[in-house]
């Protein structure tokens, strides 16, 4: 065993704008035996998130910054080639942020480490999606963050993305009206004729503003913001009284920065948060990880009742992942991105 | 009583920056008599607050915008001269927005009119204050949407202001560590020496963010934001996990508008929301009109056990409103600033 290869990608400096290949170092390295109280994994699918553009910068955001040189970061779902843990017998599916790589040595404490259900009805890239820290960031952040009530209006932005797509879909499914800000006229046509949207806009072609008054002629209840920017201040001049802005993420400036947080200037409107007595909120999925099986539970029901769908793109080949990042950013991407690792 | 006159500031225009005593049109009108169900009320004092300057916009805010020519409107306390409206007997004293002017004929059902109590221990113009809408956005802006915890750092904008003196006060009987933002020196020792704020910072000759960090060596759980602007910035950079953001106004701004909404860009960093996973929620006091008596009771008995302090400036004349309506801009106010009308 010790004499197979571990394939690697490390970040090698802090991108500008959209990060390219040569940003990453490839690397291989002979697969390391795990120690006492370690297991050795081996990395089937990993998991390529907005996020992880922000995982480069200089400074830390919801997790510390990652260094130079370090192994890039990122959720994978594989198997227990070998261990030395009892909590991980070998052959068990496990998920957790083993990093852009082959095989991972892990003690099982960190990296949010954890046993997943491995059944033939479940395909292992879905831990990744529907059923991981995807389906959960959708569930909980509508549900505890945005708290949709039937006959409000939901708004959500990145609304063909794996996250929005989930958001949207649950938003209907509690009888909200449901408005998707995405980037193409043939993701605008898959969330309104596949996933059940009620409007949708293309921020491409259109005026966002103008097509939001014209799909929310009530008001904006739920504004379930995956980009920020302008966009956002575009819903905060159409919030109704009470309304929730749930701060999933603000992908539109990931990719402003050189390595820290000197975004562009924000929204000029706050000031609608005292007028409408608003409540704008951020969340992140790791919160709530004790409330894991009540969110898989009911995604999972659901998906299987046929109330909603989703979707995965599957890229062939670790090698690929640094280009793939960018699917995320040139409005190309529509669901769940996943790269096949082995 | 027909042949008594009605002084009046009505507006006469939308001011650019700061508002001008040309701005306002000084009427002098015959006093009406109350018609059927009306009753006619003399006001005694006339409260100004920033929000005053804000009612001045083309666009309505929480309360619809005031047409050009109207009676300026702002809140007052006066005595029931004639009342042909039981509710509200004549002699009793009420408050209510009766606007900028010694006698006002309403029906009672509108301008928020209430009864107050008239006892010696209470002057009339501390229901302009501590008793009314500042005693009430203070007393359920803190404690509902800040909702402290003994421990905990309380940052308050404004804080030699009618509110964010209170904010400070309560935040410190709640066991807060409570550091007030503020423009002079005086008005620095003012809260540190008498009101017991743990500090002060100067934010016209201070780097209020750097301060902020240093006052504040534990983060910040609670940022009551009167100002917006560049300080709520400063604020973001420093939230603890799960911090919340009062937002009770942005001072700062009121006057940069020449009639509109159109504020400067906003915070650039507002993605501090999700990766602290803190709370931004603006409020009204309006919005607690019913819970009235559970401010007035607390902050009563604080004030008479010697555990608040409550400052008023009385302007002398409705004659003067306009130009004193600066003071709250210029940084010359400190507590509560009243006009007595009569």
């Amino acid at each position: 065993m010790n004499t197979r290869i571990n394939c690697q990608w490390r970040i090698a400096r802090r991108p500008v704008g959209l990060a390219k290949e040569s940003d990453f170092e490839w690397r291989e390295e002979q697969v390391q035996a795990p120690g006492p109280g370690q297991l050795l994994v081996r990395n089937h699918y990993l998991s390529l998130d907005p996020t992880s553009r922000a995982w480069m910068w200089e400074e830390g955001t919801y997790l510390p910054a990652q260094r130079l040189g370090a192994v890039m970061r990122g959720i994978t779902v594989g198997s227990v080639e070998k261990s030395n843990n009892p909590a991980f017998p070998e052959g068990i599916a496990v998920t957790g942020a083993l990093g852009w790589q082959d095989y991972a040595v892990t003690d099982g404490a960190s990296e949010f480490l954890m046993p997943v259900p491995s059944a033939p009805s479940i395909p292992p890239a879905m831990h990744l999606g529907l059923l991981g820290h995807i389906g959960m960031t959708a569930y909980f952040g509508l549900l505890d963050i945005g708290r949709p009530k039937g006959g409000e209006t939901l708004v959500v932005s990145s609304a063909a993305g794996a996250v929005g797509s989930l958001v949207g879909q649950i938003g209907k499914l509690y009888g909200c009206r449901v408005v998707g800000i995405t980037g193409t006229d043939e993701k605008c046509r898959w969330i309104q004729d596949e996933l059940g949207f009620d409007a949708a806009i293309n921020y491409k072609s259109e005026s966002v503003f103008k097509r939001l008054r014209a799909h929310c002629p009530r008001g904006i209840d739920i504004y379930f913001d995956n980009v920020g920017g302008a966009i956002l201040e575009d819903a905060l001049n159409l919030l109704n009284l009470r309304a929730r802005i749930v701060v999933c993420g603000m992908v539109s400036l990931y990719n402003d920065v050189g390595g820290s947080l000197n975004f562009p200037a924000g929204p000029n409107n706050l000031l609608s948060l005292m007028v409408k007595r608003a409540r704008m909120e951020g969340f992140v999925c790791l919160d709530y990880l004790d409330r894991a099986p009540e969110a898989v539970e009911a995604l999972l029901g659901w998906h299987r009742a046929g109330k909603i769908q989703y979707q995965l793109k599957v890229i062939e080949g670790l090698r690929n992942a640094p280009r793939a990042m960018n699917r995320m950013f040139d409005g190309s991407n529509r669901g769940k991105l996943v790269v096949k690792v082995s």
